[in-house]
């Protein structure tokens, strides 16, 4: 071992011991005649002093040669300090050295290793082991670990059994692309990499095993939006003999756990909420419930007016912004402008200040009076002092579009406070979604998701309406966890299969086994996933899950610090049975 | 929630509850006017009961009509059973029903749902989700899960922390061949899938995590052996600012908790051997220390005698059988047979009777006298009534061939209990490794092992005697666990990898973020590795890795039960840009 101590531990206890302390230089201090250094290790930091009277001469020549991040071993004595640093635990004591050991040099590394560094993502990225030397970093992988543990321990006590699924598995396309894996010993085959264990851990209740879950990489072949990896990781969960209340209740408690040991914060029972409503009130299947703001429909009584805009629209909604009638003109042409930037889409914004002295003035006072006005402002719930946005449209993108608009009003009012958790779950989501540009339905949560009781025979005639055992956990505003009762007789996978489109051919080449083993006995089952990486991002109270993946791949899916992928060799793919077949040159 | 209780769960303190349970059906015994089931699940077996006098009608004909593992539930009342069954611990009640639920079918089994089951291996992995209804599959499951939780409640408290790697990396082609995985967006090139994460773990070494592990997949594409998995599982760690000895204690202390918390077994500190003496005295690098029969080298007192075979070895080498000298001449050929097997590969074995009466009755009795084979027993530490059983050769493949004949008599005379638990370390092994067949040599553990102090200047004259601080874990005759310490500055590492007959190019292609990582400020360290799916069956006092795999590939890499791997469709191909060129039609 190169240290009796790490540079998180000594006291002023520990005064007058001998100690040997290893770490990387942080800082260097040279008065000429006293030299102070700063040690650190992923336990802290820990001043080293050398001093002309004290050091002896050829000590105190190698100590100046010392550069930032240079890797040393030093033995002294511990001594108590002058200038206490109170910011530091370490801070009543530093080391008066009589031994020091080069272990290893550094190149001045490419930026700060400081909480705040003055390096890019960029380099930061290329640069990632450095990165991760920097307490911000390092603090999240720490973090994260905690919080698997803790999974990990909760789950066991429930009784869960973690068993590992297989990588290399078999293409379904059943949503996103699929990473495929060319086997060199099955000629023209390819394995996939699952993008979940969907299909494993539902054979798993069939084999009896009643409680699984993993701790487990996914993949998916997607092209990459901003804070999304082809790699994620997920806590893939999976119960039998089982009713959604049971998932609800059982992951409701990890939940709790896991604010409660890693926050320590109480949460009370989470709500529940309808997907028809959370649609209807925020706009959005994951709404952030730690500010109100909610949507006030006002067809009733904003249309058949002469205002065509709203006449003609399928939708007027409202939202009131708490205290925003004091916005000045300008303030509000720039949220106008905000809500038909492209990435929000809307046409423009109705907009009514709610005066101090309960008057309303609007910007559509020339079809509406006071009297209309006053029935907007209690359908959105518009105190005096507030300001209702309304947006009117198609439901679906006018929803799409007030949702933005309250999540950024939202953010600048400072309500989105990352020390507040809000749980909530949403429940009967509908099976089926349509595809705008196709035309198909395909499956919301994936197809192996059961109807509601009773609604199969509503697959053909009013498919949009078929409601599904399947919900969401959603926590401050993002989707953390979602999951579904499963089906588990071959008949209605088969029905359901149809109606996603698959031949029956498809469907027996591709989920065959699923099919063939819910003829053994399968029992009712369901389960749930976290996104671990989104969890433990806003555990932390932060928003980029990156900062919490030791290494991230960047918005081309690529590791810029390993530099992959790259070509392989021409002899690795003859073995592999392919050959390039390049569009580009 | 489907039931009140398990079927694991009901005692005699139970009698006169209403209870519901669910599960499989075992086994029904219908007398006629009384109906017994063996309800199943993960958790035990209880007995239903139904009759004629106290079960309504309809009930009684539904059962009647159950089968073998149809998916039930029942409500009934817990009555105490007239004979007991002992065998089981629900076994002194059982449930008269009052209420049956058939909750899905089941076709007959392929196989049989019994410890010992009618099922061969082919059918039982095509069917593996009713395979892990088997207590044996489902018990080494749960094992498993035991252990990784141990591992990681270990390692924590020791202060590792957990961090995940990347799954999709870049092809390095420095051991075994790498599966490789095309990418959509990079066209042309590919990410490759992780033989380890050791290029990884130790950049966390250098970005200041000093204590990591991770339980991780990784995948060696190899013409698969018997009982060799592509993707298989280790438990991954490395330290940092330690030297051997720190990593020895720590793991050793990891195995011995594990052997205590699972086996109930308390082993007392690990003994260390060098790897030329278990060259020496056991033919291998992975002794099997249960039982003794170490090799004694005959050369110097057989050879320089008449007996050509001997004087022209590079080595002579025996062992003792215990009680071997009453093999009748028979059983001794068939020794000699088994040796002779390609498999094995000995030209022929030359045996001594150490009879009784302290004579000597030998193959070779021609050539030597009773005080030559008098030499030969007391250099093979054979007694009375033994049989000394020589090989002789070329060094390498006399040794692993008569190491071959020793696990072989070993397992023959019962020596190789499952119940006992000897681990020991190999130390010193070997920096590098002739390759026969080129005339290479190339890393015995990896290009990233450090060689022992003081000898990288041998790496030119004497390249086959440089020793590493390479260390493995050796468990009953397996190798559990191996590591090394690291090459942690940049010229050594260039030297090394020249030595692997790297290009200076190809160096820095293939390792160039890991060698300037060291230019950074690199910490010494080192780690180690286990082979997950190995130390669980050896744990589990089973030799079969496959059997503690939940869903596990066939010898040619097949997962038969979802019949993967499997074509892909052309459109998937020319997403990626490639093209199949297959060699036979």
């Amino acid at each position: 071992m190169y240290r009796s101590h790490t540079n998180g531990e000594l006291r002023l206890a520990n005064v007058n011991n001998e100690v040997t302390l290893a770490g990387w230089v942080q800082k260097v201090r040279d008065k000429g005649f006293m030299i102070w250094v700063d040690l650190r290790d992923r336990y802290g930091i820990t001043q080293l002093i050398f001093d002309e009277e004290r050091t002896p001469k050829e000590i105190m020549e190698q100590a100046k040669s010392l550069g930032r991040e240079f890797v040393i071993q030093v033995k002294g004595t511990v001594i108590e300090r002058q200038s206490k640093n109170k910011n530091i635990e370490t801070g009543e004591v530093e080391i008066l050295v009589s031994q020091l050991t080069i272990l290893n040099k550094s190149l001045t590394p490419p930026f700060t290793i400081e909480d705040d560094t003055d390096g890019g993502e960029d380099i930061r990225m290329k640069y990632r082991y450095l990165d991760i030397r920097r307490n911000p970093v390092k603090d999240n992988l720490i973090f994260r670990h905690k919080v698997t543990m803790e999974v990990r321990k909760y789950l066991s006590e429930e009784g869960f059994i973690e068993v590992e699924t297989p990588y290399l598995i078999k293409s379904t396309p059943e949503g996103a692309r699929d990473f495929v894996v060319p086997s060199r010993m099955n000629e023209g085959q390819f394995y996939a990499l699952p993008q979940s264990p969907q299909t494993f851990k539902q054979l798993l209740m069939v084999g009896g095993m009643d409680k699984y879950f993993q701790i487990v990489k996914c993949f998916r072949d997607e092209d990459l939006r901003a804070d999304r990896q082809p790699e994620f990781t997920q806590i893939d969960c999976e119960m039998a003999f089982i009713e959604q209340e049971d998932i609800l209740t059982i992951f409701e408690g990890l939940t709790r756990h896991l604010l409660k040991e890693i926050n320590e914060v109480e949460v009370a029972k989470f709500p529940r909420m309808l997907y028809d409503d959370a649609m209807r009130l925020y706009g959005n299947d994951k709404p952030d419930i730690r500010f109100g703001m909610e949507f006030g429909e006002l067809n009733e009584v904003a249309q058949h007016k002469d205002f065509k805009v709203f006449n003609s629209a399928e939708l007027v909604v409202g939202i009131a912004v708490p205290n925003g009638a004091s916005y000045t003109r300008k303030e509000i042409d720039k949220l106008i402008d905000w809500v038909r930037r492209p990435q929000v889409g809307a046409l423009g914004m109705v907009y009514v200040k709610c005066n101090d002295d309960g008057t309303y003035k609007s910007s559509v006072d020339k079809f509406y009076n006071q009297d209309d006005l006053a029935k907007w402002a209690e359908k959105t719930g518009a105190k005096s002092g507030d300001l209702i946005c309304i947006l009117s449209g198609e439901t679906n993108k006018v929803r799409a579009q007030l949702s933005a608009l309250r999540m950024e009003l939202a953010e600048r009012l400072g309500l989105r406070n990352p020390k507040v958790f809000a749980p909530l779950w949403i429940v009967d989501f509908p099976l089926l979604e349509l595809d705008e540009e196709t035309g198909h339905y395909h499956a919301m949560h994936h197809p192996f998701t059961s109807p509601k009781p009773g609604q199969l025979e509503l697959l053909d005639s009013k498919p949009g309406e078929v409601k599904a055992n399947a919900y969401d956990l959603v926590l401050n505003g993002n989707e953390i966890g979602g999951g579904s009762i499963r089906i588990h007789d071959k008949k209605t996978q088969e029905i359901m299969l149809r109606h996603l489109g698959f031949s029956d051919e498809d469907a027996k080449a591709q989920f065959g086994f699923l099919m063939d083993a819910f003829e053994y006995g399968a029992p009712p089952h369901g389960g749930l996933a976290f996104g671990l990486d989104r969890l433990v991002s806003i555990l932390g109270g932060q928003e980029t899950i990156r900062d919490f993946i030791a290494f991230p791949k960047n918005n081309s899916g690529r590791d810029v610090m390993i530099d992959a992928p790259a070509p392989i060799d021409n002899e690795q793919l003859t073995e592999l049975n392919l050959k390039l077949d390049l569009k580009t040159n």
